[in-house]
């Protein structure tokens, strides 16, 4: 069975939530961050997850968090890029594939999950992502617009985003020797040469962002009439 | 005062709905389309709103449409572009501004079309528009990513766009002399020149492309707690 470890970067601090922890915010009675590791931990393939939180909280993680002796926890650094190495170097050494997955997309579904791990055991390097449906401008620093690309070639990144293990840690330790600073996880890959797929996400799977973000997700949960669990 | 025309195309065949007309969807106890409608009819300035219909519902307007004296109605074309031409023909010769709406975003704010109006009143051709929030991917026709832009230079245009009334005319009319097909007319107004800007739009002020939008407005009209009007 491919073995499957899932970093998750919670380190950063919500600047545009006033400060909150965004992975803390409460979602239909439970933490963000408790519904981005579940369904990760309900898969029988998946052999760790490692969450990289800030120093405060790394030093009193939730119990809720710790419930699950898969789940180890990092420190978080100042970038995301930072959080994903200090996690990454925590994942298993027999860990066939890697999955790095947002801690404000809370609404990931078990079929976009699968979607990765699948491709990623396959040996492709994949992001989840979706069709824009709006018109993208690219604009100049004033505003104006200087060009439309085509939206058919278009896609809305998301995460999972998912590596074969040797593929991920293979650019992180690159980046590292060229003083390179990563930023997204999928972008580093393809600058060593990677090819980069896309696997279908899914317009629910969004990210928590602001406030009319959480909102919006509290009505996509009451929509499909989850009733919320609570936090052990 | 400047005059303010509003065109809104609503001709589409709605095939991605499963061939319901989009813009006669029930959203809030009201069609779609009289929301699209009512926060122009609401301003003093707007001297009249030409909506384009496919030909079935032209013969046999609904009732509430036409409860306002400023609202008329033009022939819809086979793709949004000919709706466009059909109505921009209805719009007053005094008109000074125009403004087109898409038939599909009954959200639009008073604030929002306020933007629009005054930076065409300025003699600026502008779109609404927002900051994308996700990564955007460039793809190539298997899906593989080929490029990562700068998000920081991209913007999801909305509608309104707005436009001096003679500067839209003056693109469709050469649009037609060169046989150009119109997809989006502030891509047609730059073809032939004309600078066009960005006003900020709203993330409420989104398009109903499919049944999860619809479920997403319906949430957004609950929590803003909006009691239904009911249709006239």
């Amino acid at each position: 069975m491919t073995r499957v470890a899932v970093v998750i970067p919670a380190g950063g601090s919500g600047r545009r939530m006033g400060g909150a922890l965004k992975p803390f915010l409460v979602l239909g009675g439970e933490p963000v961050l408790a519904r981005c590791v579940r369904p990760f931990l309900d898969r029988a393939d998946v052999v760790a997850v490692i969450v990289a939180l800030p120093p405060l909280l790394h030093a009193a993680p939730p119990a809720w968090l710790m419930a699950d002796h898969r789940v180890a926890i990092v420190v978080g650094g100042a970038e995301r890029g930072d959080s994903v190495r200090n996690a990454l170097a925590a994942v298993p050494a027999d860990a066939d594939v890697v999955l790095v997955h947002d801690a404000a997309r809370p609404l990931v579904s078990p079929a976009v999950i699968e979607r990765c791990v699948a491709a990623a055991a396959a040996g492709r390097s994949v992001i989840a992502a979706v069709a824009v449906v709006d018109t993208i401008k690219v604009v100049d620093g004033d505003g104006v617009v200087v060009n439309t690309p085509d939206r058919a070639r278009l896609r809305a990144a998301q995460t999972p985003q998912a590596f074969p293990a040797a593929v991920l840690r293979d650019a992180y330790d690159r980046a590292a020797a060229a003083g390179i600073a990563a930023t997204d996880d999928a972008a580093l890959v393809a600058r060593f040469g990677v090819v980069v797929g896309t696997v279908a996400g899914a317009v629910e799977n969004l990210k928590i962002t602001t406030a009319a973000d959480l909102a919006l997700a509290e009505a996509l949960l009451a929509r499909t009439g989850e009733a919320a669990p609570g936090v052990q």
